[in-house]
């Protein structure tokens, strides 16, 4: 991409509106902008960074079997009074009356419509397990909107479903899809930490949280010590991981927490998954029965499973920038390389640029070329801000002798090399 | 896929909520079911052709230079009563309070919204011409939702917006875009007419819509009967193809038409893109100026583009059907061939299936695997419904021989190969 034809409206000030880091550098860096209260429109960097993730939740959903559908963002009231919990869902939920005074609602969560789905489609315990996920935008109604798309109204959620037979299945499902999430973030490239946590009005008995340890974290967790090791190790092995003290603020008991004080970490963490074992309570009260091979008539066991996708963005900014900008972990990164041309009035700066910028899409590495004639004070805040992984700096003097300059933006290193070899160095650092 | 694993429901009986071929071909082949009026959730299949028009409509908003973003489905009527349109759209905004008593809306569209991002971030005719579009679910409280998706309430449309200093500019680029629509519906498969129409609410006084021919559509277009011959042309010619006669019935003046009677055709049709030259309508009442190169502040020039992403997964349906079912178009197949095991007690025809779905999957070809019980007659009625392209049918008698049948679902030809060259011609009739 070219810079000079991109939609990158950076700001130089600090934007008033935003409290917390990722919230300021998203603004900042031209990712998103305000449309309402907890309503943002997302830009071009924006969203590319969320279609990235998308990218890898689809991959690891579709891994484990889960099927992609898509539910209406619009949902009637009566699914919801059948289910019971319409009045319960409370001032979050936002409901409104059509132009026929049909009450509807906009969506905060699809346990209910799932389960109509699956109780008008699937009858025999032949086709289970079933597992159907979808990426749709929901909105929660919340009182005081917050740090951007961390705590936005309207926001983006993966959601799937699992659908067993009995308790047994339906816990190796719930452990399969427990895998395929630590998966799931290792591929973004943040270290999640899941800890046990309440089920909350989704209901059932088992659920697990997956949060991020972020300094301005919202959630407090605690965890043995032994965790971090483990949730890096090569291998994932729920059963150990499971056996290990990890547990959401509201679970923590420190009279009946057996760790050592010094075994113990206390963290601020971001939430950014949620896994729910439900069991029947859906499927009960609304009738979603399958054949079993008795040909009797058994209540379905079903779990549900949330990525916060929007909020991932926010999240992973939390956890990767520094004082000039963002840190872009590789796999999500929108451009794992801007080009610097500090003079596009100098021919080799130009032929130097425009060839390196022709080389690495040849190879799909995917690129920013700053062709713009902004100053060069500005092109390095500029492109610091906007965190691609590597910068290649491309100056007049170097030019003259095919040497520019590549930039590392995690660790700040910088290496002179010669222009022949920088495609392949890149190719290198990128695998 | 296998069919065993994948989430299919077909039904076998005729849906009684259903009027037009298409939607009656939707429900029962298990793309879409209602969760509401004019309301659908997309099930895997529908779901898959969905983002294949999605990946066509991208690619061509990508070659002409048009940059993704996305807004939000909520917008406030704040924006909608600065660009004076709050009051006049009507019934079909649908319109809500949140708990802290401010009115929002279900965006029907998106000018306004645009054009607010455009004025707060666009300043300088440098940055023009500028295209940005997005794809979003859009919400239109139809009084009387039917036809399935084809005229539902929730509806997915890609709307691009272009941004030009001068009127010159801003005609060149609407023309750049008209041609980019005939090669977007190209690559989906579909001859579309783009026919003279009225700018209607959206504004503005040069405006097309592109046409698609059938029986069941709810317009009538007329046209010189040259154009099919253009339109089917290799090399697209916007000055010989916008002198010939094109309106919509709105445009159409038998008094004015020049055309000899045997030279005019008229047909039933549905319209799938709209495209609006606009002008300064929403820059002007919205302030959204630009400096000019002589540092004059000038309103900006604006177009916008939309195409019915949901509505034309039935229209092309109903231009591509057959009494069995469904034809699917190559490019926007869910599956390209189905695989049909006649028996899968019979261990060669196991062989030869899974041999051969292995050997299309390592060829990139999408593939539907039928390894269910079914019988034979419901296995055939099922392909025929779902229209993938092709179907290979492997059973006892054959697979003993190594002998399959290739079926053309288009022209119900079969032929009779050995299992070795199946691949290899199925790779030569999709390129």
């Amino acid at each position: 991409m070219l810079l000079s034809k991109y939609f990158l409206p950076v700001l130089k000030e600090l934007p008033a509106e935003a409290q917390v880091i990722s919230h300021r550098l998203m603004l900042r860096s031209g990712m998103i902008r305000r449309q309402a209260s907890g309503i943002y429109s997302w830009l071009p960097l924006g969203l590319q960074v969320l279609q990235n993730i998308i990218n890898i939740v689809n991959h690891n959903m579709n891994k484990v079997g889960s099927l992609e559908i898509l539910m209406p963002c619009i949902q009637p009231a009566s699914l919801w009074i059948a289910s019971g919990r319409f009045e319960n869902y409370g001032k979050e939920m936002l409901k409104f009356q059509d132009r026929h005074d049909n009450t509807l609602l906009f969506g905060p969560t699809n346990e209910d419509m799932i389960t109509e789905i699956f109780k008008n489609n699937i009858k025999s315990y032949k086709d289970l397990p079933k597992n159907l996920y979808h990426i749709q935008w929901k909105f929660r109604d919340e009182i005081r909107p917050r740090f951007g798309v961390m705590r936005a109204r309207e926001f983006l959620m993966k959601d799937a479903y699992s659908f067993d037979i009995d308790q047994a299945s339906a816990v190796q499902h719930y452990n399969n899809m427990y895998l395929a999430y630590l998966q799931t973030f290792r591929d973004i490239g943040l270290n999640v930490i899941p800890v046990l946590a309440d089920n909350g009005p989704i209901g059932g008995n088992l659920s697990h949280e997956f949060h991020i340890q972020t300094e301005n974290g919202e959630s407090t967790i605690f965890y043995d010590k032994k965790f971090l090791n483990l949730i890096n190790s090569k291998s994932l092995d729920i059963e150990k991981i499971q056996s290990l003290y990890a547990v959401a603020e509201e679970k923590h008991d420190p009279t009946k927490c057996s760790l050592a004080p010094e075994e113990l970490a206390s963290s601020k963490s971001i939430e950014v998954g949620h896994i729910f074992y439900i069991g029947s309570k859906y499927s009960k009260v609304m009738n979603a029965v399958v054949n079993d091979k008795h040909g009797n008539l058994v209540p379905i066991e079903m779990s549900s499973y949330g990525i916060g996708i929007s909020r991932l963005v926010a999240a992973i900014i939390e956890a990767s920038h520094d004082d000039k900008g963002i840190i872009r972990p590789i796999n999500i990164a929108p451009f794992c390389v801007s080009i610097l041309n500090l003079n596009i009035l100098d021919s080799k700066c130009n032929e130097l640029s425009r060839n390196l910028y022709a080389q690495l899409k040849t190879n799909n590495i995917t690129v920013l070329y700053d062709d713009t004639e902004e100053r060069v004070g500005s092109k390095f805040a500029t492109h610091d801000l906007i965190g691609s992984p590597y910068q290649v700096i491309i100056g007049p003097k170097g030019a003259i002798k095919n040497i520019v300059e590549l930039k590392n933006r995690k660790t700040g290193n910088i290496e002179e090399l010669d222009i022949e070899v920088v495609c392949g160095k890149i190719i290198s650092c990128l695998n």
